[in-house]
């Protein structure tokens, strides 16, 4: 795949959907990984690095090699960065909860980044890019409602493997490139370990899904039943997070989801 | 329109859907509004007011009258009611921002508001349920990732006063139903003071745009002419308040959007 060319295709669409959006900057919260790197490379080349406004959103745990690596983005692509710790907000209600797992510690700290972003984008007139891909997307690897809440998500069609590949096109420095996959929620956590699966495995297995249209004998035929099995099953059990709420249903006749078009084509 | 039929389809849905997320609990959080008050009351009849908890999350300028009307919902349904104020959370980041508009306070109060009720779910093995009716939704009156934040929303389908049927029905105390709508967000607030519009009328344009497929000249004959263009062209801006995310197309052969049904469809 030449990365180049996507890499293009990434900055046209975001020009193009932010235009629309009548923004005049982008938000994004940068975290040292290679996800918020790629959109951040992306939305400088397509909207101008003057029109980037970068946050690095630490909490008291976080690692101060997260941040170098913010900052060494900064300096390679020009970007405004700055940094709003979180901990104050996050520990008023986290010290309030007994014996709170690190699962809801972590889910508590990227919402409070959530607040933080879409604050800053309603400060500066701007909108927040989300920089979720699809492989954690589809597993559901995510904070719903915090991480995975933007208003354009730039690297949401690319499998992991691919947002190295528009990454290295798009010049992300060395060190980023290199490092594991962490949410950098405790001291040593990376993404694999706690996923329990590599991303290269991940990445083949939607990919074969996906793309491939393989059907269930032809991936248990080149993957091991029982893990084909989990991560189909997480996929499923993690719909929710792609989607809005369900609304029930009031059997109120002729009653429907809310259709845009509706108002859309009244074109007042 | 009988709203005890009304009444029953919405239990029947919350039923169902609640059964098939292996949740134990009910999560809502209660302002002393209308719309919170008959969500409640649904999920207490659905799920029996021992499985739906209930939080009242007031930040330093809410009003007392709020949490007297919260009590007395709870001292006729039935459901535990606990309250977690938001002030030092809220304040820990907006005490970082200079010259913060009303909007923004507002904006971040809410979504702190679906912090703590997202984590009492995870605390519980519950899921949060929303109170958005379907008049604010088409306004986009509400908090992106804030109060519009659920698993399953029990309101969703009615317009505001479909809303005051069904409390009704359900027996909500008849202090709840006659105050003013108000997010509550400063002293005297009242939503149609707000929004510039009486709901009344709101619910009306609404139901002939969408139940009548009234076309523009017929709106234009009942109502006033700017009147119509100002609240379609407002649920037109606001209609990113009711989708996921845009995700930004990288032109790479064949690659579609995630298309729930291949995992699906593997029967695993």
């Amino acid at each position: 795949m030449d990365y180049n060319i996507v890499f293009d295709a990434l900055k046209t669409s975001l020009k193009n959907a932010f235009e629309k959006t009548g923004a005049k900057k982008a938000v994004i919260g940068i975290s040292g990984g290679i996800d918020s790197a790629c959109a951040c490379a992306c939305a400088c080349a397509a909207l101008g690095s003057e029109n980037v406004l970068c946050y690095y959103l630490p909490y008291k745990t976080s690692s101060e090699h997260s941040y170098l690596d913010a900052k060494k983005l900064s300096d390679t692509f020009g970007f405004k960065l700055e940094i709003i710790d979180i901990t104050k907000m996050a520990d008023a209600f986290i010290s309030t909860c007994e014996n709170i797992t690190p699962l809801r510690k972590g889910n508590i700290m990227a919402r409070c980044r959530m607040i933080c972003l879409f604050d800053k984008a309603a400060e500066h007139n701007g909108i927040v890019l989300g920089t979720s891909n699809r492989t954690e997307m589809l597993l559901g690897y995510g904070t719903w409602y915090g991480d995975t809440a933007s208003s354009i998500n730039v690297v949401g069609e690319l499998y992991k493997r691919e947002v190295y590949g528009v990454s290295a096109a798009a010049g992300i420095p060395e060190s980023i490139m290199k490092k594991a996959p962490t949410a950098d929620l405790w001291q040593g956590q990376t993404d694999e370990a706690e996923i329990g699966y590599s991303y290269e495995m991940l990445d083949n297995i939607f990919y074969d899904i996906e793309q491939n249209n393989y059907d269930i004998s032809k991936l248990y035929a080149k993957y091991n039943k029982e893990d084909v099995k989990n991560i189909v099953k997480r996929v499923i059990r993690n719909s929710f997070k792609r989607s809005t709420p369900f609304i029930c249903y009031s059997k109120i006749e002729n009653r429907n989801k809310i259709d845009e078009n509706k108002f859309l084509n009244l074109e007042i």
